[in-house]
């Protein structure tokens, strides 16, 4: 029997990070491959008391179906941090919780692409997302991203005629690199003029360790953009909770959405995390993690600075969890990663964040889950690798 | 601006249980509505010691992204307990964790079904099914069921070119009704006849609590069907915890949408109902919810039996959580239902499970979340709307 696949699924691929997942579990390599967060920062004795005062006081509803746009208390209590930390005025009622917010790209592409649909993403953009969109078959633009937010001039192009942009503002994954208030404005500005629906991810928005806290484009066009949120990195990613910002019609049609997709997000995990973040002192939890990831990225950055050849550039991020590396053109990071793994380091090679096949030279360093020495001790591994493999070239 | 909705929306609906499940907030209805478990049955202390067991021995890993997959020894439970349970060996490697089994009817859209491409489901069929196949834009192929499963010569034209079938063979959802072995084994006969790819929903099989068990039709042909299966009767639905059983290349498929979709599903919450189902005792629990389910049933059958009027037909579930009530035709239950709602009644108008328009004499009645003094007082009241609603008809 021919196995009646959808269209959709052909040349849909594992993701490449996930595969290389398995090649770090043994203990040996020194992986700045993933995207895991550092389990230190984890809240696991505050989980335990959360979880069982939940089930202790309202048990029956944390194990109950429960209603598709969320725990309305931890919807509650998104919109007020919105408030406090972004100074932005957000309605509870537009609060969808979703199961980790790879699920509200999931909910996205559902909602507003059509196959062919003109999609603009940045370049690199996060793979998460390109493999969502990709499973209703947009047309991808491209759009590179420059030190402090898109090329402008290359995005005006793009939205021309595009149903959608997507981007990744602050401490992008993959790049680390964030939209200044320049051109957080001017994106809105351009955003405005060809009346494009704007998709703003905004997963590492509280790690920022250093510069100047700013506002998401949502807050200058909230009508006609949707902003998407997580727990997985100011609590945790086990519990899968994130959050979609919408309005009206918008928000409904989500709703339905997410309705087909899995009822709802599971309703223990929904009320232990609201029992942390109220029963917590979360700015100091907070303040934690953003310490514990300025320390990590900064002995990447001076690892970078002592190892690696002086022709490769790397972004430095004033947040978030990624270093990315450009290697001189023609230089290939699947092969440095063949080398790399002999010798017990892994990262991600670049080309798997570019839908048009670029980005052979270019690769994404996790600084997040390697303490100090072992970043440093990783680094000094793929410098060699790096040299060699430049050297190589250049004989060659 | 005009919002940029995609196609597949036009005409996505909320489902109407979920909106009818807002007016029943009101405590003084009662309510055959929804299709809540009995809250119970749920096992809330031995998820607490489930759950601080394992935030004590295994935290970090608890809160930690996790695999695609699922929790390994969580697949090993499952697949061991087709074993005891259905003498049917599966291979844990063949089982993908879920959130919840709605989300596998959503991944087998996406792997399955292109736009129009020909479907048979039950008539009446599972709403949650139909919600996440719509999205999908499927060819209807409705196919009605009899008392002991689907009419066979309907079943028998239906296949032909057909890409999928889906069913509920146990104690389905909507009707109550089960396939009887004969009928289990003609299926499987006619599937493979036909080469048609079968998708088997079981969330209800390890409720019965009268006659004989069955295999599911999975169990004749392995290589050609996808099994779902769900943690949301037999532990608790607040989890979001199901899976698919798949094979080789489908199940690849699977995984790549499913990555796509969220990642995984939650780490803790699969660890927490694997400690859960390893540390108790699993037969007494679940023989604890049998015996509920078949007080409630009993007692609604019996209340049946003395309040509906004669002419309305209802199905005499074996298991699960569902009766089927059929007025004459002619009759309608959404005016039953408004009827229903002012007396303080409420159950789910069946055409909502109809793809086709028709139905509208039937209607949906859930006996897992009611006690039996309540279900007998809610079936008095509904029976004597009913006999208005009827004898309104014959008057008129």
């Amino acid at each position: 029997m021919t196995l009646p696949f959808a269209a959709r699924m052909q040349g849909a691929k594992r993701s490449f990070i996930r595969e290389i997942l398995k090649v770090t579990a043994d203990p040996e390599v020194i992986s700045f491959a993933g995207g895991l967060p550092n389990p230190a920062t984890f809240p696991v004795q505050e989980v335990a008391a959360a979880a069982t005062k939940v089930l202790a006081e309202n048990g029956a509803a944390a194990l109950q179906y429960s209603t598709t746009e969320g725990y309305p208390p931890l919807r509650e209590w998104i919109a007020a941090r919105y408030k406090t930390r972004k100074g932005i005025t957000v309605d509870p009622d537009d609060i969808l919780i979703t199961t980790g917010s790879q699920q509200a790209l999931d909910l996205a592409a559902k909602v507003f692409l059509d196959q062919g649909d003109p999609l603009v993403l940045e370049k690199p953009g996060y793979l998460g997302a390109i493999q969502a969109f990709a499973l209703f078959r947009p047309g991808w633009r491209p759009t590179p991203l420059e030190e402090d937010g898109p090329d402008l001039a290359a995005l005006e192009r793009h939205l021309d005629g595009a149903k959608l942009f997507y981007a990744v503002t602050s401490f992008q994954n993959p790049s680390g690199l964030s939209y200044s208030k320049a051109k957080r404005e001017a994106v809105a500005g351009l955003l405005d003029r060809f009346g494009t629906f704007f998709l703003e991810d905004d997963p590492y928005g509280e790690l920022r360790f250093a510069g100047e806290d700013l506002p998401p484009v949502y807050s200058w066009r909230p009508e006609n953009s949707v902003l998407l949120g997580t727990f997985s990195k100011i609590a945790a990613p086990g519990f899968r909770l994130g959050w979609m910002v919408a309005k009206g019609e918008i928000k409904e049609r989500l709703v339905i959405a997410k309705q087909a997709a899995d009822l709802h997000t599971g309703s223990l995990d929904q009320m232990v995390v609201w029992r942390f973040l109220v029963d917590n002192d979360f700015e100091a939890h907070i303040a934690r993690s953003r310490e514990a990831y300025r320390v990590q990225c900064e002995a990447m950055q001076a690892a970078c600075a002592e190892f690696l050849p002086p022709e490769v550039r790397v972004t430095r991020p004033e947040g978030g969890m990624f270093l990315w590396a450009e290697m001189p053109a023609g230089a290939n990071s699947v092969e440095l990663l063949q080398k790399a793994v002999a010798c017990k380091v892994a990262f991600v090679p670049g080309e798997a964040f570019y839908v048009d096949g670029t980005g052979g030279n270019t690769l994404r360093l996790n600084f997040s889950n390697s303490n100090p020495d072992r970043i440093r001790e990783g680094m000094q591994r793929l410098g060699e690798c790096m040299r060699q493999c430049l050297d190589g070239k250049r004989s060659a």
